[in-house]
């Protein structure tokens, strides 16, 4: 069984949608002075694209000279922009144009907390040790790998081609030597056993893990040694707060917790109305058994989470006629149970009408999730939308559909949207005896009517004196039925009543039970949440897969194209050298763009024009504009398109209106070249 | 001894700044028409502040419905949105404008990072316990506290006024109250060492602490019992990394170690060059002692830090002239140390001149942060920059800095500007053997003469067989007049030199000294590090004390005067009622306004106008606009500003236009008022 949100997935046996390659022309038939430009035309190679991250400081292990600690990395200059930038478009894409609640809570958290939240008890993961070494390992990642590898070898020996890019072949093979598999073959039914596995495989308890493990005789692969029964360990890293170390706490595993406790005052911030949402971007932690996967598996992480707090009667939403026709990709969680991975491609208006996707609300983030990443720059190829299988899911939630991108180790888990239905809000409210509702004023009261005994007061007390009390407590707490045959009781004659083996006579005299007319004006309940929440860092890393590519001319020179609205820098200006002539201008143009919005960097190192701009082609940046000699003379600037290499002149106030408009997304490149002449010089410039 | 820095600073005992209230008048005696405000008119009143920082959900005690833990904080909807506004003012106002490279590292360390930083032995406080409860206590804060109340105590006894104000009297009470001291009159030479004491009190080491404790007979005020000697409380969370409990980690409690450890990688990213800055804006976590005051001690908390790396020989700012003629107000280490708080003004140009600022790049970021405090809305009256004592310095410190902003618990650190010399990177260079070093080009080569043995290939290792080696090591390891001395004998006649205990008889032939030249044209060194740290949340507490007033006319309407920079919400929008006709032009101001990058919100819940409009006062939305039935009819809409409540009318756009100019502050409200003519509802709407 799996437990939490945000895990990587397997990778998918969908071997045709992990071969797209992103195919991209900057070029229009009309303009024939523009270059064209192959993107694909070297596979994808994640060694070099590694390199480059490294070499141009995205991001890096933690600790490096320390020799790095598993999980924990740290963004460069080039990957903090770049997330900022993710986050900066989140906040408006969410919170801006949704009028979201922002909070900022604290990531230390007392124990109690997460017990009754019930991560302490079940937010875990099934781990394994050698037998002999005791090395640990996650016990679905271990039959996953080895199934795979195992497959891989029953291809080899078939003689069938693993798969047609050599990158792919590359990696199997890393896998089939991590688990130490000869090329093998394999009988049909143990292979089809196998594939519904590893279809199955986050459906899994622990005791079924082990079974799988003696099953399929499953071992260490490093160390061929066998494993222990699985055991659960939790993945939530503990600490103690306070100097007298009495108050265990623990780092938040998600920052939704932090929502829920405020939720009455957020509640009352929006004027007691529902729905609204609540919005948060912070740090989160998970000591992860063995994180192996760079960015895509770590143990401490930035996440972005959304509670939509809503009635659960009415999961409609507002806004979804916006979004009805948006066309997502679907896996749905019948289609895995059959053990199939095949998805359907449909409209989320279609997929609340055949039940597919459980409500409106639930759709209308799928929708608005699917048009950030691709905001953002995500290859809509590359990415769909899978329904978690019922004993996949966490503990708190009813439904879950994962926003899964397509990457070199498969498909990855990066946005989760999950119901989870009054859950958390039931468990606080529960543990601290603190209501957490809403009270919603009737548009129509609700009429009731009911039987309710009505004492005497100047009699009732003087008869019974002592035991008055004990009697009405006993006669208010009769159900309509004792009631009713009370009263009419009371309407023929005296009548004795026995509590606690005393017996009292009751009359008209003393008290009258009649029928009233009741009104309810207020309606409480306690809200159903819809969770969208994003691993930034998942997304960040993937977004460089989908962006990296390299010159046809020369597969050392890589690109990433990342879109405008997220490049860490978006403009970078270039002086032919760092000669003091060109300061003023530099300082001018340096500016001008700041005073427009416009991020840009100054690059006067002394190295060449053209390693300076393929420097910048590694960090993304989608224009370069140069200062020379003419720019002194006549100020005139050129400027540079990163992917096509064109280049463009014009004066430098007309540069810097156009490259404005080009980040701000108000035109395109082929816009650009309508008002700016191509220039010559640019055979000189890239050599 | 205090070891760290942004730590609460005792209330000053001058008390004439302690009383500064802000006087502001948004009139102009050139137009008549505009209204009046008197921002003082009402003594400060921090209850009621609180009571609206909580009504509004600025910030509240996180996880309150458990019972809340001290020093632990969650923003709600307007803090969070204050603090991002305050964050990306500080990322334009340094990142930016000073291109610097951007950090986001991890919180969880490994341990041998803080062993060697020093903050495992050293990063504590001195904690004493009660000796009969076992409460504990921080040391310099019961002896503060303490003294401070007989300080009260002995005013009072005298017949002396305690303060002019009454709250600054109510707080002064509290104390005496926390303290359990009556109204004892001291001698003149008791208070005089009182004073001189907490003049000093950051100084102290714990056994200081101990002495004090016990020569002015200091008890735990809340039961009168005495106290333990005062012993070391290491101030970091500890946990530990992985499953198997092996790696012991710590929460950083700062985060520039994260810069430190990243060196290399940035000074590559920066081509090498020094100087350059680093910067960080993330959590950090210290376990505190016993946290009381809000905001201003917490637990967690968000940092921003620059960490600029400079060249030790040569500590010149390039823009150091750009803010020569800044004027701060200075106290330095020396007035301390004679047991005065007196400081004095003078421009950072005057201050670097006369050696009071140790160089120019410190004196640059001061006069820096001292813009940035202002421009997000800080009172330069209560705004002053105080050196650290000798012992008072983190361990790393060479010299520090602190912007102390003055509120009403008196004058507390937020922002830190140390001088850390190479201290942190000589440290974990020595601990990981990894160079952390700058390798600079030298304009002019030193040259260099000095002897030089040179062997002779041919016949020195045969004549020495096995020994040739260690004699030839000897030789190399002789000094320069060793060597001139060997070349004399050498030049005589054949010599005998003895090596472990074997001689060798050397000769011409097998070797001669020369004198030579050398050219050294790399220098290299361990760069200086300049460090402005910022506490984000009590530079936020601090700013909303200085624009926090009450309405003349009625003590129980606040207003927060947050400047529109960073103020949560721009403009509110405020249709008359929630009736669905002013739909379409609520609409399309809140999309004309986001169009234009100004955030706004709508409120149309069910209450009048004027309510609204105070709500949005204390929430510190600097405009509304109100749309009615003569926008429906007319397009024509009014704009109110929050300070004066004075009200302008114009067309819907040309409002939207002028609040956008408002708002980045092209112009001021006396400008509006050019623009647009006065409305005359405007009695009627705020009644």
């Amino acid at each position: 069984m799996r437990l939490f949100l945000l895990n990587c997935r397997r990778p998918s046996s969908i071997n045709s949608l992990s071969r797209i390659s992103f195919r991209y022309a900057s070029t229009s038939p009309k303009d024939n002075t523009m270059s064209t430009v192959n993107k694909s035309a070297h596979p994808f190679d994640k060694g070099r694209l590694e390199a480059l991250l490294s070499r141009r400081f995205f991001y890096a292990p933690a600790f490096e000279i320390y020799g790095g600690v598993a999980g924990l990395y740290d963004y460069g200059p080039s990957g903090s922009t770049l997330q900022a930038n993710i986050v900066a478009e989140w906040r408006k894409h969410f919170i801006v144009e949704e009028s979201m609640l922002e909070l900022d809570t604290t990531i230390m958290t007392p124990a109690p907390v997460f017990e009754a939240s019930g991560h302490v008890a079940r937010f875990a993961d099934w781990m394994v040790k050698d037998t002999k070494t005791g090395d640990v390992i996650r016990a679905d990642h271990l039959v996953k790998n080895v199934l795979e590898a195992r497959l891989v070898g029953n291809k080899e020996a078939r003689g069938l081609a693993v798969a047609s890019a050599k990158e792919d072949e590359k990696e199997k093979k890393k896998k089939k030597k991590a688990a130490k598999t000869v090329a093998v073959q394999l009988s049909d039914d143990v292979v089809k056993s196998y594939e519904v596995t590893l279809a199955q495989l986050d459906n899994f308890s622990g005791a079924e893990l082990g079974d799988l493990c003696r099953k399929f005789n499953i071992r260490n692969p490093d160390t061929d040694n066998e494993v222990t029964e699985p055991q659960e360990f939790n993945l939530m890293f503990a600490s103690s707060i306070g100097p007298t170390g009495q108050h265990p706490g623990y780092l938040r595993p998600e920052t939704a917790q932090g929502h829920f406790l405020n939720f009455s005052r957020l509640l009352d911030y929006n004027n007691g109305r529902v729905p609204f949402a609540s919005a948060q971007i912070g740090r989160s932690f998970r000591n992860e058994i063995s994180p192996r996967a760079g960015l895509l598996r770590v143990r401490e992480f930035t996440m972005a989470e959304i509670e939509h707090f809503v009635d659960p009667k009415d999961k409609s939403h507002p806004r979804f006629k916006e979004m009805r026709d948006v066309v997502l990709v679907l896996l749905d969680r019948d289609v895995q149970s059959s053990g199939s991975t095949t998805s359907i491609k449909m409209s989320i208006g279609d997929a609340v009408e055949k039940g597919i996707i459980a409500n409106e609300t639930l759709a209308y983030f799928m929708a608005r999730i699917y048009l950030f990443l691709l905001k953002v720059g995500i290859n809509p190829d590359r990415l769909r939308f899978r329904q978690h299988m019922a004993n996949e899911m966490a503990h708190y939630a009813t439904d879950c559909w994962d926003a899964e991108i397509h990457n070199s180790t498969g498909w990855t888990e990066c946005v989760g949207c999950a119901d989870r239905a009054a859950y958390d809000l039931t468990v606080h409210s529960a543990r601290t005896g603190h209501p957490l509702v809403v009270r919603e004023a009737l548009k129509e009261p609700i009429v009731t009517e009911k039987e309710v005994p009505e004492f005497n007061k100047k009699t009732f007390g003087k008869t019974f004196k002592q035991d008055a009390g004990l009697l009405q407590k006993h006669i208010e707490n009769l159900d309509e039925s004792a009631l009713l045959k009370l009263k009419e009781e009371l309407a023929q004659d005296a009548t004795i009543i026995s509590v606690e083996g005393k017996s009292f006579e009751l009359t008209l005299e003393l008290l009258r039970v009649e029928r009233k007319t009741f009104k309810q004006s207020i309606r409480e309940y306690t809200p159903n949440v819809i969770e969208p929440s994003f691993g930034l860092g998942r997304i960040l890393y993937t977004l460089l897969e989908h962006t990296y590519w390299s010159r046809e001319q020369d597969v050392e020179r890589g690109v990433l194209s990342l879109p405008p609205v997220v490049a860490p820098t978006k403009v970078l200006i270039v002086p032919l050298s760092a000669k003091e002539e060109f300061n003023p201008l530099v300082q001018e143009v340096s500016s001008k763009l700041r005073r427009a919005g416009i991020f840009s960097r100054v690059d006067d190192s002394n190295t060449s024009i053209g390693k300076r701009y393929a420097r910048n082609d590694e960090l993304g940046t989608p224009y370069g504009v140069t200062i020379d000699f003419a720019s002194v003379q006549n100020r005139t600037m050129t400027i540079r398109e990163r992917d096509t290499m064109d280049q463009r002149i014009g004066s430098i106030d007309q540069v810097i209106a156009t490259v404005t408009d080009l980040v701000e997304g108000n035109i395109n490149w082929e816009q650009a070249c309508q008002r700016l002449p191509a220039y010559d010089g640019v055979q000189a410039i890239e050599s």
